[in-house]
């Protein structure tokens, strides 16, 4: 790899002005329109906006004026806002609108949107909803509510296009172009077999391009996944990242064809689990945004920092073994912070760096001793290296060479057990089923922190009192 | 938000066995076959796996493993894998094939592969690689390079379907009926007006099911996003997860269509800076790998260590104009590292929310201010609790109701100074153009770790003594 590589990467027009739609004039202009009552003028801002937006922008206004611009939308409100909006939000924003409204908004949506939207709603709320839906809508919401949360179940839409396996491109374009009720957005015709067992699919581009005779058996994608529909979400989003799926469908435990998930689906998987990691990694509950009310945030934030008083407490223990000879030389006091600190930014280092190899499933069993290894290796050079650095910052700072070398011994030390510990831990945790990302950090920087303290006030003892 | 939510998501059949084409007994197998030099047997172990399970296996061998086996494979080597290989395994793979295998392998690739490949090569084997293309794809693919690194225009695929604004469905599928060379992948026909300049897109699924008199601005998406060519890759991305795009035209600065992204590519950035953005959160370099070498890994996660010493450095300043107060009373020196955690903790959590929310756009002029007075808000509850349980360990550990009330005091300081830093710290990096995921953590432990040891012996001199 070239030094260049490792530079921070320059980012052409990142700045652009027309990147995105809701730009701070807009949403004065939006604001200024809910504050007069304009409902006209509310209308013909909100209008050219897509959804997506729409939701940002609803999240983004304090309760007041949310609820103000709500009332003040009112018809206009569109089924998609709901489905874009951060979960905590869409339960007050249903909350506000008129009943009438929310039955035409959720009536207007597909069914695995309706599915989306329910799942995270209170009970009265779920079947305030339901009981809007036409009856074979409703019974299509239950039925998808039937499967595990989090499974391919929840994740697809029922809407399936498929042709028999023995059909030719000229047999189904005439029967695509004959249906009545094609889903507005599909990639490819399924293949199946008399069982209604997948086998195969066909781009609709490849369909186009080729002669009617030919078999479509004959021009399916090279690449095809089937989905169980237990299957986790975050392991299918994982399945059309690697293997680049635009769609694929989803079967029963008889293996029958029930539903067909897209790749825009998996990638609002993908961005959540990969949030839910970076939120876990730093301690804050996962379900956490930033509409959250104060309440709700502290309690995500509680437990990690209780944890953390914990892993404090137990360092502190460690320092308490060592207060006569704190006593008789205060420079270890000032010093200590250092060595437990560096031990805790290389662990955390390798700690993320296994959590996400795990994550993305590049750290297993044929590479894990080879990255153990490495670990510890980079632990040991940079070790040496900044004991280097500390031994000379110890001499000058406190003129006693032995000082020095007490802080260089120590932080080769932590080093060492923090590149260990950073890699093994989340390995550990990984192979008793705990998520990596949510407890490793604790685990780590108590590990740190117990050995900078033990190694550089121990080893202080040793040589210098 | 209910409690529950806030739990562990329950990850349904997360293990199950078919999920990954890798299992430990198939990659045993393979190494066997390497081992003993089977061919034959190699061939058929990798044959049904998909190249990015292959490019994954190559990258999880060590160097001499994985040379024998690349030796082996011979000519199968596949120009896909290439393409799913890490970069910096890439250039090592590359080195190791028989030019004429590599010349066959970047032959099959499309051009917008080929950019990807030469992108991170050294000079003098992209040189080589563009020799053995075939002109009018070196001439493709030397044009793609002119654009600048992580711009659409290195994105885009140049094979694009379009149509005259003014067809209708019959016309345009008799023009893809009879042509040629229709890309194997593509998922609408976008409409263009007289100058090339896209007005439009229809999907191949909607053109199906339409009748052929039907004409074609009457079937276009509702929502229909134009891309230009300069634009940085990370708002391609997010417009793609954004407005659930499946494929976008892109345009010159004329405004005339030049390519089209698909959700695929972009997919793949949105991975790429999700995986930057944890890693610079964590201060590893981003482009680290699990296949980096030692020296590369040192190299990487040195200069963050260097940057921690500093801060730790300064914190230690701070506690050596305490050394009288220390030597006074030790219980300073055990107790003082907790309040500079519980910040640096709190600060962390503070800092994760606004960088990602920075990153996904939820943080914006609009609403920073109330986001700051609630994590200002969290820290003072948060603070306040952590206060009352320190103070009582500080009174039950060392018997002194005052140092218990240092302590307390100090524990909301700090922990209010951690929200507003945590929060402040990103906003005002993202304001100077800097990224915040990669500056913010150094400078917000700074501050915590300052204000936490110089808050609590500072008191205490106060207090206490």
């Amino acid at each position: 790899m070239s030094e260049e590589q490792t530079d921070i990467a320059p980012e052409p027009e990142a700045a652009e002005d027309d990147a995105y739609a809701l730009d701070p004039k807009t949403i004065a202009s939006i604001v200024y329109a809910v504050d007069v009552s304009d409902r006209d003028k509310l209308v013909e801002l909100l209008d050219p906006l897509h959804p997506a937006d729409i939701a940002d922008l609803i999240e983004q206004l304090n309760a007041f004026d949310r609820m103000r611009l709500i009332r003040l939308y009112g018809a206009e409100f569109d089924g998609d806002i709901l489905t874009e909006l951060d979960e905590g939000i869409r339960e007050e924003v249903i909350g506000i609108l008129n009943p009438k409204v929310l039955a035409d908004a959720v009536r207007d949506l597909d069914s695995d949107d309706v599915v989306d939207l329910l799942e995270d709603l209170e009970e009265p709320q779920k079947e305030a909803i339901l009981e809007v839906l036409d009856d074979p809508d409703r019974i299509a919401v239950q039925q998808s509510l039937t499967y595990p949360e989090y499974s391919a179940g929840r994740l697809m839409q029922r809407e399936v296009v498929m042709a028999p396996e023995h059909w030719n491109v000229g047999e189904a374009i005439d029967f695509l172009r004959n249906s009545d009720d094609l889903p507005d957005q599909f990639y490819h015709v399924i293949l199946v077999d008399p069982r209604l067992k997948p086998v195969g699919k066909v781009a609709l581009g490849k369909l186009m391009g080729s002669r009617r005779e030919v078999l479509l058996n004959s021009i399916t994608d090279e690449s095809f996944h089937v989905i169980p529909v237990s299957r986790y979400e975050g392991d299918v989003a994982y399945a059309f990242n690697q293997y680049h799926l635009i769609s694929a469908p989803v079967v029963d435990e008889t293996e029958r064809l029930v539903g067909v998930i897209t790749i825009d689906d998996a990638m609002a998987v993908l961005e959540e689990e990969n949030e839910e990691d970076i939120l876990r990694l730093a301690g804050v509950g996962e379900e956490s945004s930033l509409s959250d009310s104060v309440i709700a945030t502290t309690r995500q934030r509680f437990p990690w920092l209780a944890v953390n008083l914990v892993t404090a407490v137990l360092a502190s223990l460690v320092i308490a073994q060592f207060e006569n000879a704190i006593a008789q030389l205060t420079a270890l006091a000032v010093l200590m912070p250092i060595v437990a600190s560096m031990g805790g930014n290389a662990g955390t280092q390798s700690l993320t760096v296994a959590v996400r190899a795990l994550a993305t499933r590049d750290l297993t069993g044929s590479n894990a001793l080879r990255v153990i290894r490495r670990e510890v290796v980079v632990g040991l050079v940079n070790g040496a290296a900044f004991a280097l650095i500390m031994g000379i910052v110890g001499l000058l700072w406190f003129g006693s060479a032995q000082l020095g070398g007490v802080i260089a011994a120590a932080m080769v030390i932590n080093l060492v057990v923090a590149g260990l510990a950073g890699i093994g831990i989340p390995i550990v945790l990984e192979k008793l089923g705990v998520d990596p990302a949510l407890a490793s950090g604790a685990f780590v920087t108590t590990v740190t922190d117990v050995v900078g303290f033990f190694a550089f006030l121990g080893l202080a003892v040793i040589v210098l009192l």
